[in-house]
């Protein structure tokens, strides 16, 4: 196990610690360019309640670090509704899971004329006994009033980006991914280490 | 510092971890009577995002207990509505800040039949070098149609407890207190002590 590590290692190997198989293939695709090989590791951290995306990534980030000693990435998404005072915002996947697209449409049910929602991604970089370093990527946009298209995960249904006539859900992950949070907040990451 | 600590300490101290006054004085009214002193000490725990409030306490409590070296308790607690798969549950305090009792109100609108909801709160009791101990306790009850009363915090304007035809924001805190989930943990807590 620790050989593997190792020679993993001097392959320029990045760790994704992550249990979302999607976004470590979407890291491994966007980083194979630049021969940096990312390798998804499933070793689980807490996500502590808070109000933004970067202290949940920074308090992952760190508790990761102590027990395991090579580079890593950890990422963490949310959507944030301008008319409910940023809800779900950290807790997107906890109120996905609750209450679903249906839920958020209920509570924005009067809300004709504001429905602006921003899509929040936050990379966290970290190395051995080094503090980690954040890349943010946002999605301008509007919450839809039903629920459109198949592509996607969560709240892709019902949010539809700025400039855009459609929702995430009804996009291919290329284009979404040219737009999207996490496109950008990646794009950040990657520029960080075409520059090292 | 130290010096007062240890006078606390032989007087039979209980440190409670909170920034809630309002429960930190309920607990010490509650224990007066079975001389425990009960001391509030704000200093702060990480919440991790989880499904049962048991977690959230085991994770804080763990955390506390590497920095502090004496006997205390801490309580988190939350409302588990039935046809929202006990949404808000652990994010209660989060959930109300952001949408209110009418973003739950909102949420239930067309849950004529279905508007059961559970008050839980735990305790955890923690020694220095010992796994925390839980002590839990629960109310049935329902979601009213409206928000009714001025007492109390959070939910309490629409929750009313099973066989009893007003909400938690109509009683006072004697009162509510005699069948709370709070009221129900903390005697738990209480009978512990007394029986050591």
């Amino acid at each position: 196990m620790y050989r593997r590590a190792a020679k993993e290692q001097s392959n320029k190997t990045l760790y994704f610690i992550t249990s979302n198989k999607g976004k470590a293939k979407e890291a491994k695709e966007k980083f194979s360019d630049i021969k940096i090989n990312i390798i998804q590791r499933d070793i689980g951290y807490p996500e502590i309640q808070a109000d933004t995306l970067e202290e949940v990534a920074f308090f992952g980030a760190e508790y990761v670090q102590k027990k395991f000693n090579f580079p890593f990435i950890l990422e963490d998404a949310g959507l944030f509704i301008d008319a409910l005072n940023g809800f779900p915002g950290v807790y997107s996947a906890y109120v996905y899971y609750k209450i679903g697209c249906s839920g958020i449409l209920r509570l924005l049910q009067n809300f004709d004329d504001n429905r602006y929602a921003t899509f929040k991604s936050i990379y966290a970089y970290c190395e051995p006994n080094k503090k980690p370093i954040i890349f943010s990527g946002e999605c301008l946009g509007t919450i839809s009033k039903k629920e459109i298209g198949n592509f996607g995960f969560g709240f892709d249904p019902i949010f539809i980006p700025k400039d855009v006539s459609k929702t995430f859900a009804q996009m291919k992950t290329e284009e979404k991914n040219k737009i999207s949070h996490r496109g950008k907040s990646i794009d950040k990451l990657k520029d960080f280490f075409k520059n090292l």
